[in-house]
Formats: C-alpha cells, sequence, structure tokens
C-alpha cells in the first residue's frame, strides 16, 4: 500500500473521496432511535451509583440528549470494518494492479502483481472478516493471521469467507511477527486493521453517511419529537475507540462542519489507553487488556493518533467499566432489538454511566439538549458469549 | 367490544380498513434479506438430517427460496401485537365511547363508560404489553391477568406501562376465571388475545404491509439478485400459529391476491394443536405445553379457526422441534444481527427443517423458485433466558 510518510495529510474531502469509490460494496445501514433510551439517557444518575467515585456527595448532571444509533452492526460481514477494507483494496488497484494500453485504457492486470500473490493482515476479528470478503469479491487470496483466543464464531466466519487462517499469539509482537513470516513465504501485500491512511479514510465514510442520515430523519418529522429545529443536524458524535482507525476517520469527517467527536474505550485493565494519552500528552504504545470489548483491546495507532490527539480533531476521551458495557448492551437488545456486541455498546455506557462526560453535555447542551450520534460498531457476537456474559 | 356473532365475515377490505385506523399508532416495520441465509435454506438438508424420520433413505429435496423477513420483532413494545390492540380500542372508541352534540359534532366521552371503566386482558406476554401501551396511549385503565409463569422481563414491561397485572394460573380456564373477576370487580371491557374479528383485522395489516414492501424492494433492484421478474411480488408467507389471530388475519390479507398462507408450529408437547387439526379435519380445543416459543403455546381460537381452516384461506400448517427453532434462533442472531423471541423463530425453522414444507416449495416453486415472506412475529426475550437457551 501506499507509503503513509508520502501521503498528504487526510482530510475531510479524502473521506468524501473513499465514499465514492467503497459505496457500491457496503450496506448505507440505517439509523435508529428510541424513545425510552433517549428518557434514561436524560435521567440523571442515583447518588448511590456515584458513591466511591469523585462524584460522591456532588448533584448528579442533568443532561438532555436525543441519541441517533449508526447500525454498524447491519453493516456487510456485521462490522463497519469492510469500510476500510473495500477502500484499501479499491486504492491497491489504482496504484498497482493495473496495466494500461497505449490509448490509457486498462488492458488487464499485471502477471505476478498483488493480485495474485494477495494480501495479508491481524486482526482479532471484524477486520480479518472484512478483509476476507472484500479479497473474496476481488477475486484475490487473503491471509489472515489470529490471535488463538479469538471468539470461535469469527474465525469461522473467516475461513467462511474463503481466508486462509494463521493463528498466533495475542500480543502485537507476535501478531507482527507472523504477518511478516506470511509476507516472506507468499509476497502477499499487507493491509493493516487500523494504521494507515487509506484503512482510516474508508472507516471514516460511516460519518459522512451519520450526518446527512440525522438531518434527513430531523426534516421528515422525526425533528418535531426530537428538537426545536428541523433539520439542524447532529451536535456530537461518540465512537468507541481501539486502535482508532475508525474514531480518526469520524473526527476527519466532521473536522469543519462544527460537530464535536469523542472517544469512548473500556477501563479494564488499562484498555483506556487513548483516555491516559490524552492525560499524559503523548501516545501509550502498548496495551495487555482482556476486556469484554474485545475490539478494543490493542493501543491506538500511530496516524490515528497523530489526527485524534495531535491535530486536535478528536474533544476528549472516556472511559466505561465492564458492568457498564453489559448494562449498556443489555439495554440495545431488550429495547432497540438489535444485536451488538460489546465493543459496540461502549459509547452508550459512556452517555448513560460516565458522570464527567454527562456534566460536559449538560453544560455545552444546556437547556435545548444535544443532538448525539453513537456508533454500533459491530454485531459479532456469539449466542453462547451472550449466555456467558449474562448468566 | 362488537358481538362477533352479527359481524359481516371479515375480508382483505376489513383489513386494508384497519390498517387506515391503526397507521398513526404502529411502526412501519421494515423487510429484511440475507443471502448466506438464503442459501442455507436453498441447499437440501443431509441425508443424515432425516435419519429416523419417515423421509430417511430418501433424497432430500431441492427448495429454492428467497426469504423475505417482516420484522415485527422491531414493532412498538417489540411484537406484532400492537396492531390488534390498537384496532381493538379504536373500534371501541367507534361503537361506544362517543358523545355526539345536535350537529353531529363530537363533544366528550359517555361518562362511567368504557373509557373510566377501562379494558382488560389474559396474556402470556406479548399482547398484555400490548394492550397496557394502547390503553396509556387512549388514558384508560388497563388490567392485565399474566399467568405467574411468565417472562420476568414481559411481566416488568407490562407494569411499566402503567397497566394494573393479576397473577393467575397457566391453563385458559384459569386465566379466563380471573378475568371474569376483573370484570365483575371493574366493569372493565374485555379484549381478547387472538378470538375476536377486530384483533383479527388488526394483526392482518402485516401481511399488506409484507405484500407492498417486497414489490417496492423487488422493483428497487433488490429484484436482480432476489428473481428475474421485477415487482412481482411474494409467492407464499409463512407464519407462526399461537392462537391463530395473526396467522388468520394474514391469510385475510391474501385472500384473492394468489399468494399461499402457511401456519408454522413447535411440536413439543402437542403444541401443533392447528396441524393435527388440518390432519382430523377439526379444532383441538386445548393445549398444555410448555414450548421454549412461549407465544405459541395456546390452541388456534374458534374465530381465527373458522377463518383458516373452515374457510380454507389457509393452505396448510408445519410444525418443527424444540432444537430446530432454536438452530433457526442462532441464524437469525448472527447472521440478521436482529433480537428474535423463539416463537418469532418458528416460520424460519419450517423452511429450513420441514421436509416435507420443503418438498412443497420444490414441487410448486420449480427451477425459479419461491420469494417467501416470513414474519419475525416478536423480539421480547431477556438476555439471562437466550443465555439459558444456549448454555
Amino acid at each position: 500500500m501506499a507509503d503513509p510518510n508520502t501521503r498528504l495529510p487526510l482530510t475531510r474531502q479524502s473521506v468524501l473521496e473513499a465514499h465514492e469509490l467503497i459505496k457500491p460494496h457496503i450496506h448505507f445501514t440505517p439509523v435508529l432511535t428510541n424513545r425510552t433510551i433517549d428518557q434514561i439517557a436524560s435521567t440523571p444518575q442515583t447518588v448511590e451509583a456515584l458513591e466511591g467515585t469523585e462524584w460522591e456527595g456532588k448533584e448528579p448532571a442533568k443532561p438532555k440528549v436525543r441519541l441517533w444509533f449508526k447500525c454498524e452492526n447491519l453493516q456487510r460481514v456485521g462490522a463497519f470494518k469492510v469500510r476500510g477494507a473495500f477502500h484499501a483494496l479499491k486504492r491497491l488497484e489504482e496504484e498497482e494492479g493495473r496495466k494500461v494500453g497505449k490509448d490509457g485504457k486498462e488492458v488487464g492486470f499485471q502477471e505476478g502483481g498483488w493480485r495474485q500473490k494477495g494480501v495479508v493482515t491481524h486482526s482479532s476479528g471484524n477486520h480479518a472478516q472484512a478483509l476476507a470478503l472484500a479479497a473474496r469479491e476481488f477475486a484475490i487470496p487473503a491471509h489472515i493471521v489470529m490471535p488463538t483466543i479469538s471468539t470461535p464464531s469469527k474465525i469461522a466466519a473467516t475461513k467462511g469467507y474463503g481466508a486462509h487462517v494463521r493463528f498466533s499469539g495475542s500480543t502485537s509482537v507476535e501478531r507482527e511477527a507472523m504477518v511478516e513470516e506470511v509476507v516472506r513465504e507468499t509476497g502477499a501485500k499487507l493491509v493493516p486493521p487500523y494504521d494507515h491512511p487509506d484503512i482510516i479514510a474508508g472507516q471514516g465514510t460511516m460519518g459522512l453517511e451519520l450526518q446527512e442520515q440525522v438531518r434527513a430523519l430531523q426534516r421528515e418529522g422525526g425533528g418535531e419529537e426530537k428538537g426545536e429545529e428541523k433539520g439542524k443536524g447532529l451536535n456530537a458524535i461518540i465512537a468507541p475507540c481501539g486502535g482508532g482507525g475508525m474514531l480518526s476517520g469520524i473526527a476527519l469527517s466532521c473536522s469543519s462542519t462544527g460537530i464535536l467527536v469523542f472517544g469512548a474505550e473500556p477501563s479494564f485493565e488499562g484498555a483506556d489507553d487513548g483516555r491516559r494519552g490524552f492525560e499524559q500528552g503523548s501516545r501509550i504504545e502498548s496495551v495487555k487488556s482482556l476486556t469484554i470489548a474485545d475490539g478494543l483491546r490493542t493501543p491506538v495507532g500511530k496516524i490515528p493518533w497523530s489526527i485524534i490527539y495531535e491535530r486536535g480533531l478528536v474533544k476528549d476521551m472516556f472511559s466505561v467499566g465492564e458492568e457498564q458495557i453489559k448494562m449498556a448492551m443489555r439495554l440495545v437488545f431488550e429495547r432497540l432489538k438489535v444485536v451488538v456486541e460489546p465493543s459496540a455498546c461502549v459509547g452508550l455506557a459512556v452517555v448513560l454511566f460516565n458522570e464527567r462526560f454527562r456534566g460536559l453535555v449538560e453544560r455545552e447542551g444546556g437547556e435545548e439538549g444535544w443532538d448525539l450520534g453513537i456508533v454500533f460498531s459491530g454485531g459479532n457476537v456469539g449466542l453462547e458469549r451472550i449466555g456467558k456474559l449474562f448468566e
């Protein structure tokens, strides 16, 4: 793939261009709303819920929110990751794969090029399935390095898309070593899960759709229930942050729109490396957490971090505990009736339970409150897993 | 409510009229499709799967289907039952509640009428929530008789809508005795869960929507993938059958359209009373089954039976085992990413596993195959229940 070091910086325009390229390959996923969840989120937490925290004894915040859920759990392969994967392959195709005749028309593909050697990546799950699917549609081989502790349904699905699966340990070092081995053996092209401009621009396309869908739904009359001014759009978006590919992409999609962007992370075993990075003023480079939000166990990548923090496109990061993630997940299942994986629920959990975030919404949103976009990043969770989480 | 014995027989027109009345109160629920599930359903069962059945040793059927899932699990209160409940209250309002001035204009409601005394019903769950919600929107009291063994989340939800809940045993006799007691005490008007023309016409409205949505989706280009002829509509619909209110309503909505209608039931402990009634040529009047499909534990009611069987509007009934229902439920969760309760999965289970049904589709659908509507009747299932079902 293109060398990130020689590329122009990513902008909102990069995301718009990515969207044009990938539109034929992805679902235009729906945006859901739910009055009950809006009410719950707009009700102050109990005094008891704040006991033992730094908010103990203070009056609970009174945020007012209208929530708009972008359902990337209903995306192809059940997660937003197809956006980046298809964009990466489209760019590869443009950059390297074409054989152009004297008249400038395409006549075929280079022999012995990346189309024959294929692509390789490492992923704990959703990026694996996404790249496997995209490679199948481009008719090229895909090699996927997965940690042995990956969810069995994700391993099965990746194999189901026809990919060659190789197993590794679960640290980034172990995964990357195995990827290098595959590259040496096969000559396959690396498509990283998040730390690349093409992936970031691809994932950001979801932000463009969400912005437009909310304005359209508000104009259709949802606006009457959902806020005074029709079609005024979102005040903010909150998205889960693992490697940061999606969060940084969404931040780009919102730049110069006035829409604020926030990141959400699990706090368990230090998986909130992004939030801690904001505190210390520099990127935290390694994380070893087994949070139930298994898509968010990785540290924020270098390029995402440069967008999120150094360019200041993400306003702040917030974290929540495992039980709070589970409570949010229960609410989504029982009220919205859609299947979400734990990682997808971290944004809603912040809105419901993170008092610092709730105070911010109260201060900034005031009487009118906020129209807040929440990203459901994926829905790949087996029924056995759900059973274990809620037994 | 109106005396069923003095009413004109229900027709497709009755369902169209019901739809006009209830439209402002219900969600227009989406129709989903899924290529992977179409492929699985269009693949012959294995020889092993048919061992020990009457199909052992025979060649498995080769049906070809394109499935269209009507998502009433995303309906208000999480189930189709709101359609009948709102329609019943709209009709009550028309029939009894109005006080009309000399100029013919409405001036208010009768004092001491049904609006003050309220409504009462018995239900294992979804009808309870539906009537509770409808009564709240009409600002009248609702008394709900629920079996003590009802799903806790359904009891909580019913109370959450402001209804007065009374508990009874789980047989129809016990439930009905308790309803009579409430009527004596309060003077409330009985709104039965399925055995009434207004309920049947209300539930049938879903069939109208499904017919129109499939034609629209086929025209939009889904048609290219989903079948040769664009906008030709459905060949058949299969719907779960408990008391038969929904099945008979859908059958009415399809009468004179050429669309075939089939019923699906669990076979566990004789819950397939409809299928057995078809065999013996008369209605089976009592059922005592604890099938996991808890919405389908009741026998088919008299009026539904007159439409389903005596008027011949349902072509046939099919049943499936508990494990087959669970396998269908897993497929919906893991592929479609929507939350469905076990009762909602019985139609898909028949399509996947009932060899008699599959043979029929092969014979009738031939090379071109069938466009088949499947009703997801509801999504009210707690996470703990899912955990127990799949542990």
